[in-house]
């Protein structure tokens, strides 16, 4: 468990973080998580008003409270999709969407998130009501700074919004102003299994655009 | 300008990305730009779905036709505010939204926005009438992977929405399918003023919470 960060560079973090699923309980120490959560707040806002505040969990209670919750979010979106997403005929290195190597990825994180030794809810007060879509805009990009601050501790999570299916009830557990919204549940945890290597994603030709939408180029 | 990448660590990179405003006009090349829009899709989306596209704008006369929109959103949300925003009395660094020289940064972009020599709207097909608070999280942390590339490459810019005003007549001018919207105009350019600095944030442990809501801790 490294307490000094590594030392890896700007460009090749970026390149080589991929979610993480598969997370030990091994705890992360406080100072450690200062660290990450001071790379997180350097991400933008609108207007730079940081409207957010972010509440970190470590408690057995409150993980083991939440978990039902999770499982049964995971449930409904993938659960009731397993024989589909892990069917032997099905590419198993789709270009989007779950290969199945992140279907089973995904089913043991719902299992054992909360062995994650931290769970981080970025939270926007007063977001409750919101339905802007592009709100995320002041607080996403902050969420981005923690996966990647984490990965330069080797330390390993996700974005993920599972929770979400029992949202009153996880606000009430975690003490939530009314109007206040989870913007997600970021698990933390050194991995278990896989690596930091490139995430896999569709052709880049494929989703950008030149001058107006729809016409690609080749890369040189 | 530097076409190869700045060897920037990952967490220094993390801490020193601010939001660059004052751009010169000197164009990016573009090999340059696909390394940045190659690092952007490795960000998250929710089940790995990448519903984007990465719109790249170079084209001084789509260019010329939005920068008025831009403006008058500028003016509307701070230029309406300009003497209160700009007095003498006010904080000049204030720990949250605009101090003084960043009003006057916003103020410069809006009026120059289109001598940045690259404009990029990362867009999501279908989501013009969304109203989920959370749809962000399926690209504005690859928009912050764009960013923290760019400053790699010694490439500033920031992201911002003062173009939907005419949120309309902008999607027409590039083409953009009926259901589709902006998440944001992210304007690139060789950064001309400021520097590679820490932005300034608001003390840690105000809004760092830990097990419940408005707990906090003093950073040990």
């Amino acid at each position: 468990m490294p307490d000094t960060p590594d030392p890896v560079g700007l460009l090749e973090g970026l390149h080589s973080t991929p979610a993480r699923r598969y997370l030990a309980d091994t705890p992360i120490p406080e100072d450690v998580l200062w660290e990450l959560l001071d790379a997180a707040v350097r991400g933008p806002s609108g207007g730079n008003r940081q409207p957010w505040g972010w509440l970190v969990v470590t408690d057995p209670a409150t993980k083991a409270a939440i978990a039902p919750f999770y499982v049964e979010g995971w449930q409904r979106s993938y659960g009731v999709r397993r024989e589909e997403l892990l069917h032997p005929d099905r590419d198993p290195q789709p270009p989007t969407g779950l290969s199945t190597s992140t279907y089973r990825a995904v089913e043991h994180l719902a299992h054992h998130i909360a062995e994650a030794p931290v769970w981080v809810f970025p939270v926007l007060p007063g977001a409750a009501g919101s339905q802007d879509k592009r709100l995320g805009g002041s607080i996403y990009g902050a969420v981005q700074n923690l996966l990647l601050a984490a990965r330069a501790y080797g330390i390993g999570g996700v974005l993920t919004s599972f929770h979400l299916t029992h949202e009153q009830e996880v606000n009430a557990l975690l003490g939530l102003p009314e109007d206040a919204a989870t913007m997600g549940l970021v698990p933390l945890g050194y991995p278990t299994r896989g690596r930091w290597a490139q995430p896999r994603r569709r052709p880049l030709e494929e989703v950008v655009f030149w001058e107006r939408w729809g016409e690609t180029r080749n890369r040189s």
